[in-house]
């Protein structure tokens, strides 16, 4: 169950939504299994805003072996998504255009930007069918979006804790993240470290959208009732924001929570409704009860314009972060669903 | 209905709950209104983080002539809280031990503490009972501190929007704030515009959690459907992280976040249950059903072990900030309980 993981180079002018270009993009992507002799098994898995190209590594309930996407069974395809760092091109790779790394000038980058080079990985990889793509959050945002734009690829799509457009509250709080990076001076800096105090407080504020009151009042309760500073909740918050700065950078961060925003499936289609009602393919939509991020009311709006398409709901303590963590009943939810 | 605002000065040692000292403290406060004859018209209104001395300023729908609380019947007293930069001693004042601001050095300040000085400007303004003392989020915090302090003061309380202890969310909210601050680099100087970049990315997160993803969607939608950046709800977080940097400062927000964190109504006393046993005040207890930082439960928790309780819930749009806006509910909530 070795993952194969490769860059597909793309060496042409990469037309991007809002109008300019990049000069060619590259995008990482990991394999596991292998192609049937009908071309059948193809699993494409979509990665949220921080994941990279390997699923193993970042949902490990879900892919491997004996679990729902089983390598002995699935051609199972993932790539890290143009602007984010795991690999493909990002605002750190070099503009050859200009021989220094894109940094503050790398282009607003969309979803629908994102789904078109998947298409062209697709495209590359000789797969005309794709059995089923999933995807949470973010990834849910491109498994819609490439559903309506390429309808016939797909035979299902499973889209979990995502919408067919984000929202004021989601786009508020990626915005208030990206003041906090603003705030840190080195932000300025055309520098891969620019912004990284920053993008810690970013980080600890994202945790709260990826949770809920309950999930905090449950693991950070204070270690001494007595207590009067050093709160449990703020180490964690802490130690959440180093984490991540470790394995991010804020450029990154900066453009996939703007590709986030500008997520909206029916721009420039007249409208959600009339989008979703191009998607051909049989549709699983898992909403999180205690998501409040996307909160389930956005899934139940997928789900009543989807034409053959399915609502299950997940009753979590976790929140958003559900999608991650609660493996079991979304293990069962799809396989009930696939059967 | 002129505001009488003054400022009193108490110059002694003031111990606080850590075990430091401050060398004295000044409080400014508002009156409106005058006592009448047997002393039974005072109502004392406690502010939440960013409020100021003047009820009149952030409370128009409930403090004035003809409004609930009315100068021509009550004797209405607000003070500027301990740590906040509305006339009262705050990390911006000399410190009389070093002839310098306290910036960074100011001590930690608990809601006891707060509690305290207001106990003796009580004392100065010879009021021996209080009619009514009333507040939302920090400021209900305060009231029913006070309360379970010095219960012989009390006739009445109304606590709105608030809790016994703070819950492990609203802290982390709060750290993730403080890390914003923190991530400007300017917050290291000593100087009171330090960290004000940081402060703007911090109000912004507030902000979300002061409303709901409701009054965003409602009031932050997409001017233009097919936009594809520069989103109301981002300009909406600039402005109101602008706007608070006007009239705020990053020590005072780090000092009253710190405060909220550190309340805990059962601290030393064995206990929330066995504190809350103490209040003798009959008491209103509000919650707003849309409340995601203060959730109704913990309002459930104050009715059901405070002895002589009742319990209203206002069904808002407006989340935690429902306090600041649903006058109308309010009035009459507070009004018929007060019959």
């Amino acid at each position: 169950m070795q993952p194969k993981t490769k860059v597909f180079k793309y060496p042409f002018q990469y037309k991007l939504e809002q109008g300019s270009s990049l000069p060619g993009f590259e995008l990482a992507y990991t394999t596991y299994g292998r192609l049937n002799e009908d071309a059948s098994n193809v699993v494409w898995i979509c990665h949220a805003l921080t994941g990279n190209s390997d699923p193993c590594v970042w949902w490990p309930g879900l892919v491997g072996e004996g679990k729902l996407f089983n390598p002995e069974e699935h051609f199972i395809v993932c790539a890290n998504i143009l602007g984010s760092c795991y690999g493909s091109t990002s605002p750190l790779s070099v503009n050859p255009l200009t021989g220094s790394p894109y940094y503050h000038d790398f282009p607003l980058i969309t979803i629908r930007d994102v789904v078109g080079t998947l298409d062209l990985l697709r495209e590359h990889l000789g797969i005309d069918k794709i059995d089923i793509c999933i995807g949470g959050s973010l990834g849910g945002q491109q498994v819609i979006e490439w559903g309506i734009e390429r309808p016939e690829v797909f035979r299902k799509l499973v889209l979990i804790a995502t919408n067919a457009i984000h929202s004021p509250w989601g786009i508020a709080f990626n915005e208030a993240q990206r003041m906090a990076i603003a705030a840190d001076h080195s932000w300025q800096e055309s520098d891969p470290k620019a912004g990284l105090a920053g993008l810690k407080a970013a980080r600890s504020i994202a945790m709260l959208t990826y949770r809920h009151y309950d999930t905090y009042n449950f693991s950070q309760a204070r270690d001494n009732f007595d207590q009067i500073d050093d709160f449990r909740a703020s180490s964690y918050q802490q130690y959440q924001g180093e984490k991540f700065i470790k394995r991010f950078n804020a450029f990154s961060y900066w453009t996939l929570t703007k590709m986030m925003d500008s997520h909206n499936v029916g721009r420039n289609r007249n409208g959600l409704v009339n989008a979703l009602k191009n998607v051909k393919a049989r549709t699983l939509v898992i909403g999180i009860s205690s998501d409040q991020l996307f909160p389930i009311r956005e899934q139940h709006f997928l789900q009543m314009h989807i034409p053959d398409s399915t609502y299950q709901e997940i009753d979590s303590l976790y929140g958003h972060d559900g999608f991650l963590v609660d493996y079991g009943p979304l293990t069962t939810i799809v396989r009930e669903w696939n059967e």
